[in-house]
């Protein structure tokens, strides 16, 4: 049977070529895609469903490019520490405890989170990977997971990478598409060149794009220039990484040489700024990376660094950042900034139909309520978005056509349940 | 009558002197003071109005230090400008056009924005400041008012003064305390030394405190010290004028000696980091100013840039930008700028009976909901608020003991008639 959605009478920020931005428009949905975006739909059936959209904003769902959604159990456990007293200390014996249920209840809280706030497609990089699926398989959400794998001691590393890899067999396009997995190679501080190496060989045969933190930290970009010779980036493309598809997360620390390699290769990057300013990473260089054509989109990383998953954060931050770092308030603007989310985000897991809403795209899209008072008065509809508005502010999405969030109700995920069980669950792994 | 108000078994954040958080604790509000913060407090009356707290967060309404109100309307007019541009070409053009009644309607607007978001104490610095008196005697927030006055041309600069003058007299301690005034001479740039010198003398009589824009921006500090062979601190600090109550708006841009003059001479400074980077001044040096004993709060700026008067963002960033500038995750913790918002700013403002929980404190008060995705579990209510929460995370508002909002609803203000003025004062406006 033919599923439909009407959305009726919405301004429609389209994020098509054109960039344009429709007053009292339509959007008609069948099945997992949008038919068409027009004024004045008429469209006959009684199983149609409509949503009123006056008075409302409707754009393309947010897509966040980096998350490790189950941390979500470690929000507030541990801020404000060193780095690597925060990790050795707090999260690390953390994870030690962890059990296939933590991740599945805190893969569930941040897919609560994330729906409530407008993201639609997510980018995932954890433990317990299959836990992580099927709570997505639940709850509706478009997912790009990766189990994540280290190469520090060679055996160790194959028989993880050896798990990855089934994980990405079991669970590639899965529920109609709308989850896909990659490869996760944690990062090349923790994955040494020759484990990297071996990577690329085993996995010849699978086509999935790799995932991998890169250049997150100045420690690591002057410990690789001390073991290596080059910075995380050279090294990466010297080993042929590059040529295959690659999301790289972070990209804090870069040269001018390495923001070249990343334009020209076409790496598809997560610029995660909230984690970078509180994991006191610093402020990534943006708006070079962008001058160059690098694809970048935008990620929250996962809740004990930032510490929400509120993706319109990250669009204001990745705004007024480059504007206040560089001292120049024309850097970086709304729709720049609102692109990244979408387009952007689209674009570095290239995924083209996702991140707009036209005719043929996926089926993603969020409502936000405008009538609010940090939302008025209407004097630009992107700008409100990227400079006032709030995961609060979302009030309908649809993925893959369903929709799975209206009016402060969760369709898919029982609210109350999931708070219990990660209650639960944050309970035991910080005692 | 005695007005009577018992917020029931909340999670208390005193922000006392022992930073007590208490839990399942109750606070008795008698007229516009707290009466009593103790568990299980039981009060007879059949006019006592008690509100469920089980599962809530109590904390002491924020202090916003620095706001244009009224430019509400302004939000998302003009962004990503360069600044001159932004002031000549959009804002000057578009305030020469303002009337009386716009200030009172955009400044209702806004007062909708912080009393939803949980402020319950503002600092306003704008023209027709009757109107934004009148707004705050009818929306019921505490208000700290001054209307502003250049001194560029002496003769309209005296009579300006003058105009703030009767400003002051005539609205000092209205609404029983809840309205105070101040001085409002616009910044160094735009009073020159001779007539602050002049200010300081006219204003003997009136023992208000004086509201100035100081060390925004690099270029302002480079003609001062062209000009005046000395930073704009320095510049203040020669004339006078620290030798009486003063509370900066921004001090981004410092010298070391700057930084000893404003701590040494207990200047409140109203940190704006939201406005700071939207603007492309910078980054201020917070970390340096608290470490010097600096008396710094927390302010929004107006909406024109920012865009919106969320103080939970102005407490994040406040946090993450020193964190991520710095590259140094332990500076500004959770709780130092959760107390910036708080206590900071009532001691900025030398009003210490504010920004506290307490048996004898004004009964300004703000209740957050937690029961949402983003504020699970609750591993640390404190790192909650400051590293996650939002402004639509407040659900009831408490000034003077008086409730403003509750759970949706504006109590005072009537939200869809000034949304309706609003829009139609922008709209003529920005013609």
């Amino acid at each position: 049977m033919t599923s439909k959605l009407l959305i009726k009478n919405g301004t429609v920020i389209t994020m098509n070529d054109d960039n344009d931005i429709l007053d009292s428009t339509d959007v008609l949905i069948e099945n997992d895609t949008i038919k068409s975006v027009s004024p004045a739909i008429t469209e006959p059936g009684d199983d149609l469903k409509i949503i009123a959209g006056d008075g409302k904003v409707v754009i393309p769902g947010l897509i966040n490019l980096h998350n490790h959604a189950a941390m979500s159990l470690f929000r507030s456990y541990a801020d404000d520490y060193p780095l690597m007293e925060w990790l050795e200390k707090k999260i690390f014996p953390a994870e030690a405890k962890l059990t296939e249920e933590d991740v599945y209840w805190g893969t569930s809280l941040a897919l609560l989170e994330m729906i409530r706030g407008g993201t639609t497609t997510f980018v995932d990089m954890y433990y317990y990977m299959d836990e992580t699926a099927r709570a997505c398989l639940d709850g509706g959400i478009r997912a790009v997971l990766s189990q994540v794998f280290i190469g520090v001691n060679s055996s160790e590393g194959y028989n993880s990478l050896q798990d990855a890899i089934k994980f990405v067999e079991n669970w590639q396009d899965q529920a109609g598409g709308r989850i896909i997995t990659i490869l996760g190679p944690h990062a090349p501080y923790t994955c040494p060149p020759e484990f990297l190496k071996r990577v690329l060989k085993e996995t010849e045969h699978i086509k999935t794009p790799i995932h991998i933190h890169l250049s997150e930290s100045r420690h690591e970009v002057h410990e690789s220039i001390e073991k290596h010779g080059k910075t995380p980036v050279a090294l990466m493309n010297d080993l042929g990484m590059f040529e295959r598809p690659v999301l790289a997360a972070h990209c804090v620390h870069l040269t001018d040489e390495d923001i070249d390699i990343l334009a020209s290769k076409g790496v598809g990057i997560s610029h995660n700024p909230g984690s970078n300013l509180k994991l006191g990473n610093g402020i990534a260089p943006l708006k070079k990376l962008l001058d160059k054509g690098a694809k970048v989109g935008l990620g929250t990383d996962g809740a004990a660094s930032n510490n929400n998953l509120d993706m319109f954060e990250e669009i204001r931050l990745s705004s007024l950042l480059q504007k206040g770092l560089y001292e120049n308030p024309t850097y970086i603007t709304a729709h720049e900034a609102f692109s990244l989310a979408t387009r952007g985000g689209a674009e570095a897991l290239k995924m083209n139909n996702l991140g707009v809403i036209k005719e043929g795209a996926k089926a993603d899209i969020a409502i936000l309520d405008f009538n609010k008072p940090h939302l008025q008065p209407h004097n630009n509809p992107v700008a409100n978005i990227v400079y006032s508005a709030s995961a609060s502010d979302v009030e309908t999405v649809i993925v893959d056509g369903k929709l799975l969030f209206e009016k402060g109700t969760f369709l898919t995920l029982d609210e109350e349940k999931i708070y219990f069980e990660a209650t639960r669950c944050a309970k035991r792994l910080r005692q």
